[in-house]
């Protein structure tokens, strides 16, 4: 059976995968990246692990490519540069080091990216030309696909979503620059907004009493389904933010559909109804009615089907 | 010797050329557009004008196409809808009236859009694969180039970055909602700018003794070359504004170069220098000292070149 594998590379988690062409994983694995070593140490375990997890399959597969989805990959160069969570230096021919150790073909692509050929392949996105993935995380990546492609643009950088501006006097945000749209709209974002709440507002909640580091999307999602007013409120600010930004993008690239995906957006119809009544609002009077907004359907571990996907359509 | 014809259309004028393969004008004539007549004596006025054009030359010639760049054109259906500014009514077939009226094929695009066609094969974006023009005009219309094509979108209506949101309580926009990008930045935006100046500064100004309608993008910027303080707090306003939306765009296409263009880019270095100062300022750091932001070298008379552009892709 023809099959590729599949490397996610997190800061805090690698997942790795073998995927068939219809997007099934036949096997998976994760394993802490240890992203305070040096890559080489990395390395040493990784490739271990893709022979391991090969060789867990009943019938024996030899995998066509590798995919590799990973925060600020280059899909040109083929490197890793200067990854903000990983102890890897400055630019980390990764490419380059796993198709030595393999012998196989190995495409990258930014992980934001990795995801919407995931979408388009294997999930939402299934026929669909033009699109935006957005990945509501720890912080917001977004993937742009016009006519088919994955949007890259002259560098090889295009789709920074997270980072159009908000607010100029805004959040200060990991990037260096204020007010952007990922300090508002990702599950940081929401977690600042809430401790803004708790400072302002003067109803109980069960945020309360949950520290900083404690809190999850997951427990705010929840506590805004059991009907806690400051979840609601949080949810109803991180959605006007994100809709109203998403009317700009709406305003540059006229996109089909917005498909959510990530942490945040496991929230549901708390997070999503809000979000498509303040595009709505602010959209110019040309897209109205016309933009649709979907949740991804991908299950929590599918990271590794937008790597698969980047891999299957380099070589199909 | 092989010509394309050349209609641009404008509220108040039309324009329209003969034009060669190397984006010579050969001829042209403007006349009015008088916007308050039906579609059909706009036509029997357009129809004779390109006769009478052809006319005039030298060497005769028969057109092998015809570009139109028009205000709210969609390239798919080749209708006009909704214009603005436009007593046509709501959908005007104007490609299939001329194509018609000429026995020769037709293309349309959104004005803007047709000026970045014309960038792209006779002006500064000549070998470019990924840049936008921004027409800093009445309003502010954008064309997008990605990967040496125009980026169209799902519905043909990509590039309305003229309606990007700068402030959700900003300026009331011909559109309907507030705060759009070319409430601030275009000709009529600087206008407003300098009249909200007016009202605040203490400052003598020139433009104390110009009334709004008589005021031009031209006056305020021969002001702010003759030192005036009010002028060129106006344009730092603008440019401040433009900027840091660029930064927005470059965020979703990592483009290669800017190129500014219309009534307002005539300003020059006083709008150029702070709006490429802005935008580095709010460029995420990855895109940092690569962006390029030019002016049109295109002459005023030039806004036939895009609608050639656009024949002559088209056809060859």
């Amino acid at each position: 059976m023809d099959t590729v594998l599949a490397i996610d590379i997190g800061g805090t988690f690698t997942k790795i995968g073998i995927v068939d062409t219809q997007g099934k994983i036949l096997a998976s694995k994760v394993f802490g990246t240890k992203s305070k070593e040096p890559f080489e140490t990395y390395l040493k375990e990784l490739i271990p692990n893709l022979h391991q997890l090969l060789a867990t399959l009943d019938s024996p597969t030899k995998p066509l490519a590798v995919g590799i989805g990973a925060p600020n990959a280059n899909s040109i160069t083929g490197h890793i540069e200067n990854p903000p969570n990983l102890n890897w230096g400055k630019e980390i021919p990764i490419v380059k080091s796993i198709a030595t150790a393999l012998k196989l073909p190995v495409y990258i692509a930014n992980d934001a990216n990795a995801a919407a050929l995931g979408e388009l392949r294997f999930g939402m996105a299934k026929g669909m030309r033009n699109f935006v993935v957005l990945t509501l995380g720890t912080g917001l990546g977004s993937g742009i696909v016009v006519n088919g492609n994955l949007l890259l643009g002259e560098h090889a950088q295009a789709g920074e979503i997270g980072h159009v501006n908000v607010d100029p006097n805004g959040r200060y945000c990991n990037c260096g620059l204020r007010g952007c749209l990922e300090t508002y709209a990702s599950v940081t974002g929401i977690k600042r907004t809430v401790f803004e709440l708790i400072a302002e507002m003067r109803e109980d909640s069960p945020l309360r009493r949950i520290s900083f580091e404690d809190l999850t999307g997951e427990l705010i999602a929840n506590a805004a389904l059991d009907g806690d007013p400051l979840a609601l409120r949080a949810f109803s600010i991180t959605a006007e933010i994100l809709g109203s930004k998403m009317a700009d993008t709406v305003a540059h690239l006229d996109p089909e559909a917005f498909i959510l995906s990530g942490g945040l957006s496991k929230a549901g119809d708390v997070l999503l109804l809000p979000v498509i009544a303040s595009m709505e609002k602010n959209l110019f009077v040309s897209y109205k009615g016309k933009i649709k907004v979907y949740l991804s359907d991908a299950p929590r571990n599918a990271a590794i089907l937008g790597p698969a996907a980047l891999a299957w359509s380099n070589i199909s």
